[in-house]
């Protein structure tokens, strides 16, 4: 079974969009193992991800794949990392360069800036959304 | 008074993104006269557009903008065209080309494939950006 976290920097905010993480995260959750992890600054994300063999960033100068080749490249990493990843949302500047050189790669969602509540709901979408693909699935159409 | 107005393909559905949309849309609705229209199918887009000298659509093979870049390309599309802006998000087939040929500028929000839901809410959220961004608020950091 896949096993996937993603570590996000700083709180939740109650929004509309509270609501679509949670249907994207319940539904991840009924074929693997998926989790969100809250930590409150860079340090306690440092301290957490010393402990991580491989992670991905999400970085602006990340690349930028289509949907099919984000699940291609979800799917084949699962694959060579024994079922686990784990991605890293950075909290309003970003994610230190110490903690981006040690990743596996930076991904990138858009050019666009977005708030860090809707990167959540875009991440956590295209996550469903790659293992849709992935399933041949109508959802992905 | 700027004048933007966002038609769209295909019905709402109901589900957490309705209340952030509607958040943007409000947030737009204190500075400028901001217009959602839905339209049932192609045909009714067709009918519409015809009656428009010119607009943005919203297409997998537009340009890529940063949203500084989004704000720039907003802000003078407003000042040429009279202050009036209107921008067109396809139904689950994309636009028609016929449509997209008469279109002032095809613009892409990412390489990735986005719910319609999705889409509507990232374009609102640009465009509240990119006024910010334009007014030099605190909003885009």
């Amino acid at each position: 079974m896949y096993k996937i976290k993603i570590v996000t920097v700083g709180k939740t905010k109650e929004t509309g969009l509270s609501e679509a993480i949670q249907e994207y995260t319940s539904r991840l959750k009924t074929s693997m193992a998926f989790e969100w992890i809250f930590v409150k600054d860079d340090e306690k994300l440092k301290q957490l991800l010393d402990k991580e063999p491989s992670y991905l960033c999400l970085d602006p100068n990340g690349i930028l794949l289509t949907s099919e080749a984000f699940s291609l490249y979800i799917v084949n990493s699962l694959k060579e990392m024994g079922s686990r990843l784990t991605l890293v949302i950075g909290g309003s500047d970003g994610i230190p360069s110490e903690i981006k050189a040690k990743a596996r790669k930076l991904l990138s969602l858009s050019p666009l800036t977005f708030t860090h509540q809707l990167t959540r709901l875009i991440l956590v979408e295209q996550l469903y959304r790659a293992l849709e693909i992935d399933k041949g699935s109508a959802y992905h159409k």
